[in-house]
């Protein structure tokens, strides 16, 4: 059995690691991080778990816990995992970090749109971005993952296969993205009390989103351009699910079904992204649990633009599921272990 | 006092009328008319009128109705009220007509996008397109309103300013709607249960969308150019709200002191439009139950594009209130009266 | 113009007593307070009222407040209208305390389950409960209002009849309550939080929440009989509302008819209190944001029971709503002024 | 491989029978039954499906069934597997059935509540009730189950060992439970549209709910004693969960430790049933898609009275997870396979 920790167990993206990695046959939980409930029963701060992890919640020592365990998920705010790793932990244990640290190459795009300082900028480069579609032979041998964002990963799935074709202009796309609140975290803020968001939708971050340059980076990589997009997020009164419209202006004419077909050579052997039937949209509710992506497109004759359009779990591919998914591919169990749940529905 | 009577009573848009002429000094309701209810007590479909309306509901007879009231709102699906309208009712009585029947002057591309034949065109021309704070004038003394549709109220009054002052390309307008599920009306349809909606997020409509044409013709007139857009909306699990986020090219560049000059010179007088101070982006919440229109933008150096946002009530500014509205221009009274309610949050 | 301050304008009920003075045409607000907002334009708080509140809000200071206006309005914790009031403010100003401070008769009832000492015992035997329905006559000249609880309102209301006539075993009621999450406050709490609220329900309190001694003293006053009941709230995913299901044993066997008749007679020439046709159960979504509280029950006489039930907006009949009804007594006005707002559906 | 069949599959309860048999190891599903979608591919009618059930929908023919799989699911209106059923049929195939028609021993009442005639009444002392926890050694033998219903399963369980043990007047037993939506099933009703159902809780069917008689039944065979209650549902806007606070008089004064072990006694060895720690309360959200029913009581000295709570998944320990929890029993399966998915929070 591969044994894991988890730094920032308590977040709802740690509650979702510790959620599938209970369903995981080659797995078994080690160390349940977090620092706001040390020496409390996890099952306390989460009562799904009455009965079934017995563990109390542990302080956030990646010192010792590197020698403990064989892999270390780091559900954690932004800054944290950069401070606590070095070449010593990275020698004795795989790291996937949920955090946005390691996803950023260029050090300064990431000081400059998180506001922080980074702590070790050395395991930058050596960092793997792990969207598995995009990187599974990278995520192999990694020692660090850097998880993607769940906008991002959203967002760059949808758009992905027409960037990559060149069949879309770069300087032309706009992301306008529909999340869930769970997205928000679990802190005790005001904004994200039932009432506020309830029967609400906003858009935030307007033009000023950290996944912006996040998703710019990876849509350049895939189409070799300058991607220079916008990218506005809504929270929408739900728990769960992603949603991306994405429009870009089409380089050249094309009809549905070539854009099908490239769509399915991209997608085809792909376990987790679903490729919809023509005009069907995706929709949160049918991802909801898993680790799906389902993604869809159209083509406008009118204004000879494309829409591309994805829906997945932010808390499943969007992290926990995409970040357990890594941990597969690193230890050579099947990519699906532990991710074969069914969506829930309703 | 103006007596009114309404065709379509028992649907989300006709209670609102109702709920709205109620707090109307100057108006009294004669008529509640509902096809599918006939007989029955309005109170007895909508609960809240229990001891404040003891009326029985109405067929929709517009021949009688006319003899009987100054003001008829048809509340009704596509294509009723061009078939029940002729001559001898419009010089009987004012008619507020909430469908799309005469909002597109152009009856062949209203054909086409409805998929149904126009029973009345010869009143198409003479229609007002009731938007008061563009056609506040022709409101005046109009026979027959055509209400503008929901999207399309938010939607415009977000863009406008812009679109006016040609400072955004009208070939690159994307517009990214959400709307709460009142929007999808009354009707039982497995696709509204609570179970669907709720937990879910979707677009539909995607490039198909019926207001498409309605949203491209007035920025039309107010652009003088030709706009070709695309309109995305989307269902969000709530009961009341639309809100717009909207994209376009700028055709040169402009600080956001200028634009916020423009917005303030267009909308300071509005009673029911407020620009947002910078950086606060609208949200449903804030205008629930009002006649409000709360809008902002952004502009984007970056990719040299605007970001348009807009928020309101769907039944209210997007309906009934805009109906109430008009009816209050029609008749001379004080444009706001029935509409003075503060929006209720939470 | 009556002038009005309201401490505590920043909580949900606070805030609903602007939004009802705002609407009510002889009294203007001369003091938005709050402690956590102060200097903060109210309208930033709370963007609904921008372009209609253009206050900053200030301080708690009862002192200068009574100086400057005529009616003070405490929207604020268990003790803090206690702490701060005292016989020379009491003559010069009006004080309706939205707290518990001066509900429960007997002090040492108050301390115990409230768990803190009372700061001004002298002041409750003058102190008049403010349920209009009851004590109309004394609110009239009293200087000093306790205005009730929201689950004391809804659930006393929904039994007074029944107790005050004798017909219920007073030592066999059962209450079992639902409330929406606004009345929970605005308090950033990790259990208020929207995914922690949403798609759940729970029991809280049980057997300890402090409404129960305040519903059993007022249900010993009606009926001359020792209350000993159970009271169970629950919280609901919806902001407004509270439904009471509530249940005791007949002292005798009674029929429908003569229930009614009962009921009638007590709230017939009730504005607020409507007693619903037979069968017809209470929904909170049909009193939503007006004063009302929708009242039935049913006999059953396979057990020998009745059930008795009530909705109302937890945050208007509940607390704003009724403080704007006392205050409409105590000074004079229409009892329904500022209250005649309809009910809104959806 | 176990063969299973499932008549009514495109309901929510059917939907979620097929959920949880994609997860079995031991069972595959050979025919997904659907009146309304005969022909239509599964995955057209639930997304979620797309790329796990390739089926299409068949008509509804039991006898044609029974020849192909081994065990059928019948997840449709009362009345339908009673009139299908036969000995011939019987012999063939184990039938678990998640309708009432084989729940009531007595005809006459089941005739009564459910107001239609039975079709096969000589199948009703055969049938076996299906709740494991009681019945379980019965279950292994049955060839029907008479699967229970969502609200009887949750109230029974909380009640259970006090009414056992004879602790409680079984006169006095007043349940109230709160029901999720997706209980309304999957129907096309105006009363069960997101907007009627979203900001709303209300009581329905009010001393007249078809459980009832279900309850007692149950009851009185567990206390020995004439169960009289009144059971009281409620609709809440989310998508799964039943919530029931029970009340009942105690025969006895007993402490909290006393009633513990009790409740220990009876289900320490269950799978299903968590008795939860010492003032935790059941809530919905915690077994979220799970198989658990989360039980917890109070003894109020007050009142002489016990407070009895339970919450549980209505659509899997309330219907399709306790049919597949039969169906292990019944094949000899572990009573847990495929039902041990851990609930799924937020």
């Amino acid at each position: 059995m591969v044994k894991a920790g988890i730094i920032g167990s308590t977040g709802y993206a740690g509650a979702e690691i510790v959620r599938l990695l209970l369903q995981h046959k080659d797995v078994e939980i080690k160390w349940y991080g977090s620092r706001s409930y040390i020496d409390k029963k996890y099952y306390e701060v989460f009562q799904n778990m009455f009965q079934i992890v017995d563990d109390k919640c542990l302080d956030d020592n990646m010192e010792e816990l590197a020698n403990d365990v064989d892999v270390i998920f780091t559900a954690t705010p932004q800054g944290l995992c950069a401070s606590l790793v070095n070449e010593d932990i990275l020698n004795k244990v795989k790291i996937i970090d949920l955090s946005a640290d390691f996803r950023i190459k260029d050090v300064n795009v990431y000081e400059k749109w998180y506001g922080i300082e980074h702590k070790s900028p050395q395991f930058i480069d050596e960092a793997v971005y792990g969207l598995p579609e995009i990187n599974r032979d990278k995520v192999k041998n990694a020692r660090l993952i850097a998880n993607p964002g769940c906008y991002p990963t959203c967002s760059f799935l949808s758009i992905y296969p027409l960037a990559k074709e060149g069949l879309i202009d770069m300087e032309t796309v706009i992301i306008d993205a529909k999340s869930g609140t769970s997205g928000a975290g679990r802190g005790a803020k005001v904004n994200n009390l039932f009432c506020e968001v309830n029967e609400n939708i906003k858009a935030y971050g307007v033009l000023t989103h950290r996944h912006t340059p996040e998703i710019e980076e990876q849509l350049t990589y895939a189409s070799g351009k300058d991607a220079r997009i916008i990218f506005t997020p809504h929270l929408v009164p739900m728990n769960r699910g992603i949603l991306v419209t994405a429009y870009a202006s089409l380089t050249k004419a094309v009809t549905y079904d070539e854009v099908k077909a490239i769509y399915d050579r991209y997608y085809s052997n792909e376990r987790f992204v679903r490729v919809l039937d023509k005009d069907v949209c995706p929709e949160t509710r049918w991802v909801e649990g898993s680790n799906y992506v389902d993604v869809n497109f159209k083509i406008d004759e009118r204004t000879n633009r494309a829409v591309m359009m994805g829906a997945m779990d932010n808390l499943v591919k969007g992290a926990a599921g995409q970040a357990v998914q890594n941990m597969n591919i690193m230890f050579g169990f099947d990519e699906a272990e532990g991710l074969t749940g069914v969506p829930m529905f309703p």
